[in-house]
């Protein structure tokens, strides 16, 4: 057995992290191991010996003293040596009692296969409390429960901590997946690409190893080029945000996040016992981030292919090189879609083309070299693309015409290929159950072609490059803060409200009201939100002295804690021009609410003519509020035309929601309308994120509408719930 | 040779259809036959020969006594026998007199694989017009030029007409497309899926036997149970319509059109050298005649499997049955994206699986029999969804976990597959390289189970499924006509207007102008098309006297052949309250103008207050005219919120157009604006599709904008071109 054997210079590596235990155990004790073929206790010895595992391997088990030829020993404390890691897989009952053993023995990091846990209901989670505690208490930590494990395919480790049955290559792609049989598709479609895989992580229930730290462990493997997340939401959006923030920076994460239907979201909460509901914030955070977001899980696995091998293009000019013509057309048809461009060739490398192409040969982009050209012609067009200043990324189709000496075309592919001065990918066409085209795909695949058998395919993972390019020069800044707000002030306003409720305990708590129209009012000024000229008033007299100070026309709204959906009963009454038209308003509305003491009067400047805008906020459990931006009226409430982001907003974000709804132009103005002043606007949207931001205790707010003119931007309506 | 030797009950078949001696050629001769390995001459008679064609091969050389040991010829004429089919792979300028030739000889078909003609411009395109009509001369038949040629993989032929390199087994999906490159890769593709072909064809230049007749002959042919066709255009699509229109209503049509993207298309244009623009007519071609489209090559492949194998469920309700959490969450959002639904299950089906399932199973719909599920599990979920009524389709997620008998799971699933009851796609996810999972694999193959690698995949698959039903429920019924029009009348203003300018020749042409309001008017009243109030008038008085006959308000447009854009000139003033205000406009509009005896002024009634919709007519080559709706103003130009139908509609069509826009809900009334009487916004598009029908003349007309208003529905401004 070399893995009992083996010892080397691995021994000597001091452990540089704390999660190495889990990743590059130096030993593995499997504490359920069974002599039983087919077991999990069994299967994983069998796969830790198959990959052949560069450590040592010890067997627990009380009553055998061999399984799989390997000395067993009956616990954890017979084991003359030290352990990193331990594989758990006895009843769930008996684990509290195991951590803590494992802590006693000095075993570093723990994989709980066993189930049984949080995801079984109250009893279990008590269960998961208990080994938690004594895991804190010995410093083990615990990768699961329920779940797979991991794989490290460094020949130096062969760590295959695993159930599963895919046994990868060494690669440059790391996976980490919440659900282990997505994780496992991912993984054996890699195989199935032949990409090679670097590590592999599945950590079930994780109630302690999270995804975001198994991020950020990828992050600082250098052998890791690109890293593929798999999650059906995040448990702690935050320290994932803080984690993938600075990982996204140095290498591509590759993510989909599925739950995004609402009944794919229910069977994601059936399947985790724990996460979100739709949510829109994943995808929201993906953004902010710089994660490259899939919602097809075979295009992720695609698109990683050309990440595994590729460099990133600098800009979205793309050249096409075809040996056939239909091809051609449907990889155009998706690499427009995915925002490349097709530049026209320069004269110099239209000349050249010609002197070099055979005469059939259409030159131009895409070039076909036809089916009879070989690899002189596409040489020849290889190294014209290449020379092209404006051409970014190569898009090639390869059909293995019968004709031709396929593999002297695969090798010049390969030669430009190594040079590595532009990505490109190949659509190779062929039938691979034929000895002579398998040479050919072997030269591509070795030479580091991302090879991919449908033209779409290859022009969606050619798109992932570009969408990257354009994600790492996508510099969104830092959120913008305004010194000129009298938080304070704000304070006073949300204290006063959050008392109310809860007077007698003393303690701050959410009411879950609307505040009053003058409390958020006062809030707005206090951020420099400007809102319309109002006043609170009492009596009929009152009303009529405010409108007169304000300046006619008005709107006058009744103001009680009952009445939320003002305008459908009646307690908006707008464009008052006159004394009298403000009486009679009041009246009306006193006859409407009844006289009671409850009862105010919001008396406000009327601002007709201008565009209508919605900001909307809604705070969410561990995580920043979401800010909407949209049209008002039937923008909003019939065409659904708003966008989202994650605050806090930098200026970009906020200049990018003003550009990314589909009736952005009218922003501008058209058709004799005038346009809005757009800094204004945006200038809104940063206030009101410092606010919530300032303020978590906001729970909702909707500006709605804003009323936006050529010079000046101003709420008319507003609420803020707390 | 057994290709030599064969003769048996083929010859004594009777040819039945024209085509067959096209796809069922009991002798082939190869004209050009190249002893030369991987010339094409020489690539198809290896195929024919490898694939064991059971008619005879006559290569024809006018030097070699025999090519891959099979005598040759000198000419066809030497030839002993009759000859069905014949392959021409010489200089296309000697392909005319060989042509003439193959007449005289008696040969039915010919595939001219030689390229030179109507692709290489105007001599190339008389060379093809030389051989066409020495064809019709002799009533043979061309395929091609500048094509693959067709495959038959019916054992009884084995016809392998093509120098492609994929040999498919036998199966019951044809495939027809413009494009061999992309029909060799779809080939491939279900090659690769072991999916089996029944039919081939790649006509390239496609100068005589069309796209529509090779879609006619697989409908006639009992083997094809599916069609997959590729197409970048139609030469004439009136004839691909009738042809089919008859084939979808017997079995599934999956087709992609590629060229959808403006540079697609010119990637197109330069390929073919002939087809259209931009168009979206394709894809209204395919959803009036239910043909299921596709914009990705992959997806069509991998729904053609389902097709080939499974029923068509009879509505969108569908349950799972998953063995793996993860890859259940991620099907779960594309069925739903896909338009299925997921019911729950029925009491007594959640009984039956309690009673059945491990205890850790999760009893639902998602139903997770769990890794450790077995066969018995799998089964009796299998047995459960078959009885529930309410279940239309069913999505299995099977994973081989190491510990289950992954062979017997799969003979169950077949077990209930062969029933036939209700479809089933299967997403198998394992190892493909273990020899263990080979043969569960081969057992779920062998059994009809459709079988993908990602969820995603095989949820799309079920969904085209799922789609073809809803396409084969609806029946868009007749187009609608109305006999109260006066066709006479309209006949008069379009022949009064195409004479005018070519008045001298005699010679009704399109003279590319806009006819006059008054013209527009009285052709959509002709038509029983509601138009606001009007009265074309010269002076002053005549307006102040036909806006006093109308009744106040009233709108005044100039009206002069120079004035096209009459809202950008000042030409149009509206909501006229007073004889005064028409008197000061058409002051106003004769200084603008002038006061030539060319100006006339149409005055009609002004109609505020409505929803503003636009309906649009385009003409176009060889095809009914496209019509389209939306509603005006913004939504039209700023959203692009509309829809376009191929003519002539049906009253479902019509209807459809109202409820697929965006906004479609503002039709209803919203916000307290009223909505619009649908029934007569839906008369007025079907008389549109009436008028434009019976008036190919017409190029292009706009109704922008119809007022539309609870009781009645209006024109106020239209535009005719002819």
């Amino acid at each position: 057995m070399n893995s009992q054997t083996s010892t080397g210079k691995m021994l000597d590596n001091t452990m540089a992290h704390e999660l190495d235990s889990l990743f590059k155990p130096r030993s593995i004790a499997i504490i359920g191991a069974s002599s039983k073929e087919l077991s999990i206790g069994n299967v994983i010895i069998k796969n830790l010996v198959h990959y052949n595992y560069t450590g040592k391997i010890y067997p627990i088990n009380l009553k055998e003293s061999e399984i799989r030829n390997i000395k067993a020993y009956p616990t954890i404390f017979d084991v003359p040596d030290e352990i990193d890691l331990a594989h758990i897989i006895i009843p769930s009952k008996f684990v509290p009692q195991i951590i803590e053993d494992c802590g006693k023995k000095g075993i570093k990091s723990v994989i709980i296969n066993s189930a049984g846990f949080s995801e079984m209901g109250e009893e279990g989670v008590a269960l998961q409390n208990e080994f938690l505690a004594k895991a804190k208490e010995y410093g083990v930590r615990i990768f699961g429960p329920n779940c797979q494990g991991i794989i490290n395919a460094d020949p130096q480790f062969n760590a295959y901590c695993d159930f599963t049955f895919t046994f990868p290559k060494p690669g440059s792609i790391s996976i980490v997946a919440l659900s282990g049989g997505v994780g496992a598709f991912i993984m054996q479609s890699l195989f199935d690409l032949d990409i090679g895989m670097r590590m592999y992580a599945s950590n079930g229930n994780a109630c302690d190893i999270s995804i975001s730290e198994v991020v950020t462990y990828y992050g600082e493997d250098e052998g890791t080029k690109a890293i593929i997340l798999y999650t059906e939401g995040f448990r702690n959006p935050r320290e994932f945000i803080a984690a993938a923030n600075r990982v996204s920076k140095q290498k591509p994460i590759l993510a989909m996040k599925s739950g995004r239907t609402e009944e794919g979201a229910k069977a994601a909460a059936s399947h985790t016992g724990s996460l979100a509901g739709v949510d829109i914030a994943t995808e929201l955070i993906f953004e902010k981030i710089g994660i490259l977001s899939f919602d097809n899980e075979e295009e992720m696995c695609q698109a990683a292919m050309a990440f595994s091998t590729q460099p990133i293009p600098k800009g979205n000019k793309v050249g096409i090189i075809t040996n056939t013509g239909g091809p051609a057309v449907i990889a155009t048809d998706e690499l427009i879609s995915a925002g490349l461009q097709l530049p026209n060739l320069s004269t110099k490398a239209i000349q050249k083309l010609k002197e070099t192409q055979l005469p059939e040969a259409s030159i131009g982009n895409p070039i076909d070299v036809v089916a009879t050209g070989g690899a002189i012609h596409f040489r020849s067009a290889l190294d014209v693309l290449m020379e092209e200043e404006q051409i970014d990324c190569i898009y090639i189709n390869f059909v293995t015409a019968p004709f031709t000496d396929t593999d002297e075309v695969a090798r010049n592919i390969v030669a430009v290929n190594k040079l590595r001065r532009k990505p490109m990918v190949c659509n190779f066409m062929t039938n691979m159950s034929m000895e002579r085209y398998q040479t050919t795909a072997k030269i591509l695949k070795d030479g580091g072609v991302p090879c991919y058998s449908f033209p779409t395919t290859a022009a969606k993972a050619l798109g992932s490059l570009y969408k990257f390019h354009k994600i790492q020069s996508r510099d969104i800044g830092k959120a913008k803060t305004f010194p000129d707000i009298d938080k304070a002030k704000v304070e006073k306003i949300i204290s006063r409200n959050t008392f109310k409720k809860n007077d007698t305990s003393g303690e701050p708590s959410s009411n879950g009201n609307f505040l009053s129209s003058a409390d958020v009012y006062e809030i707005l000024g206090a951020y420099g939100i400007a809102v319309a000229n109002w006043r609170m008033v009492s009596t009929t007299d009152e009303a009529v002295k405010a409108a007169n100070e304000i300046g006619f026309p008005v709107v006058v709204k009744a103001e009680a804690k009952a009445i939320v959906h003002k305008s459908d009963m009646g307690g908006v009454v707008i464009n008052l021009k006159s004394a009298s038209e403000v009486i009679a308003a009041i009246d009306e509305m006193k006859l409407t609410f009844g006289s009671s003491e409850n009862l105010q009067f919001l008396v406000q400047k009327f601002l007709p003519g201008g565009r209508e805008l919605i900001v909307g906020v809604a705070a969410q459990p561990e995580l920043e509020p979401l800010i909407m931006f949209g049209l008002g009226g039937v923008f909003v409430e019939i065409l659904k035309d708003v966008v989202f982001k994650l605050s806090p907003l930098t200026e970009l974000e906020a200049d990018e929601m003003l550009s990314s709804i589909k009736a952005s132009k009218l922003l501008d103005g058209v058709r004799g309308q005038k346009g809005v002043n757009k800094a204004r606007v945006i200038e809104i949207l940063l206030r009101i994120s410092q606010l919530v931001n300032d303020f978590p205790q906001i729970q909702e707010m909707d500006l709605n509408p804003i009323m936006a003119f050529e010079d000046k931007t101003i709420a008319v309506d507003a609420r803020i719930k707390i």
